[in-house]
């Protein structure tokens, strides 16, 4: 079976997000003034083989926990569909 | 009315994406062999303060084409969820 995932890879809650913030005050300049709390993560596409979508799930945290984020700043979600 | 709306931004795909390439090639390297076509973009929340659903939309787009994305480069989707 192959699924494609959809990745959300944010900055936490708790820290600071210094591109987030900039971006906050830039709208801000720009006439953007309704626009608030800008975060800004990393969203990522890919494409996996495999006999089952729980193995599917466990390979992809996988990958999530070892090279695709940074656990100790970042928390990540995603969606898993079957094509 | 405040919403949040959360912003997904991919390199076309007609256009090469040679971040995504080379986490597609490190995931073989480290045992991924399953994983393919990776595409990496960007991730953003953010949050709107509007009259309406729709006026809220037309500033996203607007925000999104003037100063969130480079139009030759990126696409852009959204969802909207009303605070």
């Amino acid at each position: 079976m192959k699924f494609i995932a959809e990745i959300d890879i944010m900055p936490l809650k708790a820290l600071l997000d210094p591109q987030g913030k900039a971006v906050s005050q830039s709208m801000e300049k720009v006439g953007f003034n309704e626009i608030s709390n800008v975060r800004i993560g990393k969203h990522i596409t890919l494409e996996i083989e495999s006999d089952s979508r729980e193995k599917a799930m466990e390979r992809i945290n996988d990958a999530c926990n070892k090279i695709l984020t940074n656990p100790i700043i970042e928390g990540y979600s995603y969606t898993l569909k079957e094509v």
